[in-house]
């Protein structure tokens, strides 16, 4: 095929995973490195992947009633030294700021890893009584965490994220919201990924710093590990308690109101990468491609040819994010260099075509070609790009359920673990004890104790008392 | 009226502006004051003017062809230090890193000022061919600037902003985009904010550091202060040359491209309120504003009024951003509150309105009452947010004529500079003493050498030498 000059430039899936996701990442000029260690510089058709993001998520968060807000950059050490587990988990992978000019400053400041700690100290200062409640915000921003290993989209001591921070009069309303923002984070990552999740709570060990349950969306990748993909944390009324957050209520008493906070990364364009990405290197799901449908002519220099193009262009505009390429370059060049791009449609455009008043239409994710009817272009492009999410969402599926794998005992959970790659559901006692074991002997980690529950049998995979829950676990990035 | 409770709640303009203009920051609810010095919170409403604000800029941006992209946020030390003239323009009011977690950097890391250095350090990577130009980017993000004196909007340690950094191979091509951004700059400030600016060309005295030419824009507040609202610089190829970035031309020769940056900030919202606003508060021209028209049922409790309010705001909704008032608070408590928010219309409907088949639209801008039959609605209300803008440009534009003055001599420029506010317009020689005596005599500095030149007369204001350029004069934000 006409891929040949790309396929050579990257390193194929089974051959180094891990090389295989950078290669792509770099080549699909997704990113670059910076030159501060563990940063990367997001490149504009990686960036223009994450504003298709954040618009289709903003608007979801809006239509739940949500505001956009922003918070400073600092959070003063003593601020963040206010929830005790809070700033455990997070002073020791945080940035410090110590000098302001020539001057050295009166307090550190860190560079904000997470911004519960500014929620509140606002929260303190405009809300005094019920009528001021529910507060439901959100922040779109980059946050720092100094991780020790960085890779792009994955883990980068900066990324950019959005950060939902609500606080509710009754700690059910604040535990509906955990829940309902858990749900609008399944359904972008099922509808507008394509990437199917499991939905389930954090056990104890994994929760967020300072949250009473953190709830997840777990994905599996092509390699078999997974990938926390968004989540979703309910803290009770320990940091209003902690802030001293208090409103008076109907009944003229003063109390702490409860809160949540959830958020989504950058990382998501990780999981899109590493769950429809393939050989010939990214697969793009329709609802975040830059480009939707690639228009390529055959024999442009042929009369009519260009015209007819550009005429299928102005048309294809209305319906989607479509691109013509009259670059010099080879046919054979351009379908690898989109296919390499990961668009989900390309449109080939010649003079026998335009003879037939027709085009053919390939898709990216499983290479079918469809000749369409110049006249049907405006239904068809639509419809095909609404395949083409299904597709995907399908093959990532159907890949999880052969990927997902039951273990009854420690030798099945460590033979999985060390044989196959996937999720491995088990039954687990509750203990802590028997997570750090599993950890140790089978190198896996809890993923989460899913909401669609089975059971698998009485007793806990690992110490084999009694056990009533089940729990995905995995090797996880 | 009724916008009693409001007024008694902010200082009047002409008692103290200062306080006048922290009044509607904090009253209109567009900031919170946070636990850092000279950072701000910037709420939902003031958040939402911003985002508006991006929207049309990031579209008129992208109309020009260029794309957004993401820089990291910090920048080693080193590579801060390549450009002189740059670094000591912005090393003593950066932020420091020295430390992440808990071990101390080997190199200290700047938070970024803007972003110039981290452009060319990436251009250098990717820019290779005279194929690879010109390279339009842009990026939304937060820059920090330690200042020592801070206000909300016009000067924080922390503000949002959007950076455009380009890459030409000529200098002709360079230059043209930096007056193509002013000129868009220019076009944003007047048709989408109601602000008339003045285009021109920085002093040498007043260039951005490392620029060759620095045009701005410049607007006069209400006060008779000038505001810098946004600036373009061409750099020439001083930073390709430092930053080593080259390409290969036509005729295969090692060349340096040439390059510019432009950028606007948070500090727009300043200037709309200090534009525009009043004793009743902020008011907002009707493109950046969250809600363009408010509904106020009157008598709500009467049979008909909210459904047929109702019935109004699902029409309007189609045409405007819409907010329906249905809380129990009074209709007079409403029409401050929206007064002070600044929303351009308020539309009042009761049981005679009705009965008439009509309602009234109060203008916020000049207290203009329309009756506006309910049938036309939906023609009326972008005719009259029209008009709204047009009325508040023109406002703007008769008091910056009123507040702009001639000065012939140093005694004529230091009695305006005493007794009146405003712009001076006076001829200057081009001696950097000149300005410099200008600063101490009369305490103006040089706002910009305007595109449009009046020969005022043939000598300079301050030593009388030959002069053949007008410039802007005047106190500054």
């Amino acid at each position: 095929m006409a891929s040949e000059k790309m396929v050579k430039e990257i390193t194929s899936m089974d051959e180094d995973f891990a090389k295989w996701y950078t290669d792509v990442c770099l080549k699909a000029e997704l990113i670059d490195y910076a030159s501060v260690k563990g940063c990367m510089i997001i490149r504009p058709y990686g960036y223009a992947i994450w504003e298709n993001i954040q618009s289709i998520m903003d608007s979801l968060f809006k239509d739940c009633g949500h505001e956009n807000v922003y918070m400073p950059l600092f959070i003063p050490e003593s601020l963040l030294q206010k929830e005790k587990d809070h700033v455990e988990g997070f002073a020791p992978e945080v940035a410090w700021v110590t000098h302001g000019g020539e001057e050295e400053l009166e307090e550190r400041l860190c560079v904000r890893p997470t911004s519960e700690t500014l929620f509140c100290d606002h929260f303190k200062n405009i809300v005094h009584s019920y009528r001021d409640l529910p507060k439901l915000y959100n922040q779109w921003c980059s946050v720092v965490r100094w991780e020790k290993t960085t890779r792009p989209f994955l883990r980068s001591r900066e990324f950019l994220w959005q950060e939902g921070h609500t606080l509710h009069a009754t700690a059910k309303e604040a535990r509906e919201e955990t829940e309902r923002m858990l749900n609008v984070y399944a359904h972008f990552a099922e509808q507008y990924l394509a990437i199917p999740v499991v939905k389930g709570q954090k056990t104890e060990k994994e929760r967020f710093a300072g949250a009473e349950a953190t709830y997840t969306i777990e994905a599996l990748m092509h390699d078999g590990k997974a990938l926390q993909s968004g989540t979703s944390h309910y803290f009770g009324d320990g940091f209003s308690r902690a802030f001293e957050v208090q409103y008076t209520d109907k009944e003229n008493k003063l109390v702490y109101p409860f809160q949540t906070s959830w958020g989504t990364t950058t990382r998501l364009i990780g999981a899109v990468i590493m769950t429809h990405g393939d050989d010939n290197g990214l697969v793009l799901p329709p609802a975040v491609a830059p480009i939707q449908t690639v228009i390529v002519p055959i024999a442009s220099h042929k009369a009519g040819v260009t015209e007819k193009a550009t005429e299928i262009y102005e048309k294809l505009k209305k319906v989607c994010r479509v691109k013509l390429d009259l670059s010099d370059q080879t046919p054979g060049w351009k379908f690898a260099e989109y296919e390499m791009k990961g668009v989900p449609l390309r449109l080939e455009i010649g003079p026998r075509d335009i003879e037939n008043n027709a085009c053919v239409i390939v898709r990216r994710d499983n290479g079918e070609k469809t000749t369409v009817s110049l006249d049907e272009l405006e239904t068809a492009i639509p419809q095909l790009l609404q395949n083409v999410r299904d597709g995907l969402y399908q093959k990532a599926l159907e890949r999880r359920k052969t990927m997902t794998y039951d273990a009854l005992s420690l030798e099945e959970m460590k033979d999985i673990a060390e044989n196959k790659a996937g999720f491995i559901r088990a039954m687990w006692c509750g203990d802590r004890e028997c997570e750090d074991k599993l950890k140790e002997v089978a190198g896996v980690t809890s993923r989460c104790i899913p909401f669609e529950q089975e059971h698998l049998s009485d007793t806990c995979v690992c110490c084999g008392k009694k056990a009533d829950k089940m729990l995905y676990w995995g090797k996880a990035y």
